[in-house]
């Protein structure tokens, strides 16, 4: 039976929205045990007997506040993502979800928890929406802001086993992030790292910001700087348009009858749009596995991150990326 | 009198929407002369009589095609950007209006025009959107894919000196796009820049790419690598949206009455966020004035492209680059 740990203090609404996330993946799942690390006095009123058997407390005195360094990380043996982190890497856990400081996770899980052999640098990947029926995945989003073209490399690798094992293509389409679709385009970086990637089969070349939104690829490749950037960006243009709907819906009566009937069309978009309703991001690379979620994660979003933590433990990727780096290495 | 070269040969529609937005923008400006460069039997017929003493026309037999190598540039002394810039830089005219090859006029107007006093890398710069009434100028959005440090300082200087003489905005705010707001955050470029860029009092600090849409800052500079890829991402992102919103209303009657009902303000929305309501992109840090339209620019956007032109040559921005350059660096 999967059993995964979640950090339960981190969030930025404290224990309440993730333990509620948990149970509501306990409903879900009948084949997996939760082990919740964080004060046990917080936890344990919110736990119904029914899944008492299937919920195991592990106590945490301290919690990563979200604006201490994550160089603290270490240092904190009693904080709750340490303690998570550790249940994984003495394997009394298969995996770790939290929705805490996500740097102290990202350097907890890469130094306590390890690499997998031949990954050099760990990647974050998350799943942007288009608009086809599929999603894109990118790598990295802010695991590495400098980054060498082995790097970007491995990432090229990762995401195509995470898109393989996890995601169930089986012909996944990988691209570089680059300023442009020509085999030239690119800085001294990604034209380096794209002359590595040319050795996988499922690298078809450079790709633009936008392709990332038309689904022409399955897989993006860039650096975590410009990976954040671009996650940023994205985000604060979909919050601006639907601002500036809000903003002129107002300026208008005949329009705002308009916009009540589109009520339903606006609930669907956003369905497909919000990022909480993904769960969280996997840190691809590490031994075992580690769901990093948004501190502001709602009940839904942790649920779908422990679904996620899941899939991954059984799909066996890191097997898979052990093997494949060896292959091409 | 201003006096505006127009490569009239360089968009992806041929000399049409170019002829046609000149005129608009003579219809709009009495006090300025155009100079219209390609192939005179293509440009002469458009011309009505009334505007023959305000257009000269000067024979160019060559275009630069959007496919072939920016590299090709300087040897084409015949195309139509060619002689376009060779009228700023002989003084014939002061400024130029190009859609077309964008990397080609870029590397003309760095090379045959030269650069301002002090400035090592003239930049790119474009206006985007937010949902308040304002909005934020971003550079470099492309010129250079590889930026030093100092690179970046001097585009928070042109572009303090652009929002300061040509946007009239005496207390301009600078931000440097990073991966978090805290000092602390950046890879190894920005974090280099942050340090040189402090000395600028209109400086801020670093900004995060959804900064860009809420209006925080006024300016945000960025290596041209990142530039493309942010611009790339908000009109995928844009796109995405308006395509999902199509989509979606198809599926539904109700919203559908809905949606025809709110086609204003979709209208006033698209007038918002449309980049070709722009006009064309400033290459700040040249002597003299070059401004970059899209390819696919419609009469509109070039009109709006050559009124660019005059404000800029208007504001005298160039001296204030070379003075301020002059007393920071």
């Amino acid at each position: 039976m999967i059993k995964i740990a979640v950090d339960a203090m981190g969030g930025d609404f404290g224990p309440y929205p993730i333990v509620e996330g948990t149970l509501l993946a306990l409903k879900e799942h009948k084949d997996f045990k939760a082990i919740l690390v964080g004060k046990k006095e917080k936890i344990l009123p919110h736990i119904p007997k029914k899944y008492s058997n299937r919920v195991e407390i592990v106590e945490a005195s301290d919690v990563i506040g979200m604006d201490e360094p994550a160089t603290e990380a270490l240092k904190r043996k009693e904080s709750s993502i340490y303690k998570a982190i550790e249940l994984v890497r003495t394997q009394q856990a298969d995996g770790v979800v939290s929705a805490g400081h996500s740097g102290a996770t990202m350097s907890l899980a890469t130094l306590r928890m390890g690499r997998l052999k031949n990954v050099s640098r760990p990647a974050i990947a998350t799943l942007m929406p288009t608009y086809k029926n599929k999603k894109t995945l990118v790598l990295d989003v802010g695991a590495n802001v400098d980054c060498k073209p082995e790097h970007l490399f491995e990432f090229g690798v990762m995401g195509e086993a995470y898109a393989r094992a996890v995601l169930k293509n089986s012909e996944p389409k990988v691209g570089l992030l680059s300023n442009g679709e020509e085999d030239t385009k690119g800085n001294e970086l990604t034209k380096a790292a794209f002359s590595l990637l040319r050795s996988l089969p499922t690298f078809t070349g450079n790709v633009e910001g936008n392709n990332i939104f038309d689904g022409s690829v399955d897989v993006v490749v860039c650096d975590g700087f410009t990976g954040n950037i671009l996650l940023k960006t994205s985000e604060g243009v979909a919050d601006a348009i639907s601002k500036l709907i809000k903003k002129n819906i107002k300026k208008s009566p005949v329009s705002m009858a308009g916009a009540l009937m589109m009520k339903k069309v606006f609930r669907m978009l956003k369905k497909e749009i919000d990022y909480s309703e993904y769960g969280g991001a996997p840190l691809i690379g590490v031994k075992g596995c580690a769901i990093i979620s948004h501190g502001k994660s709602t009940p839904k979003a942790i649920k779908n991150a422990i679904n996620q933590a899941i899939n991954y433990i059984r799909s066996d990727i890191n097997s898979y990326i052990e093997k494949r780096l060896e292959e091409v290495k």
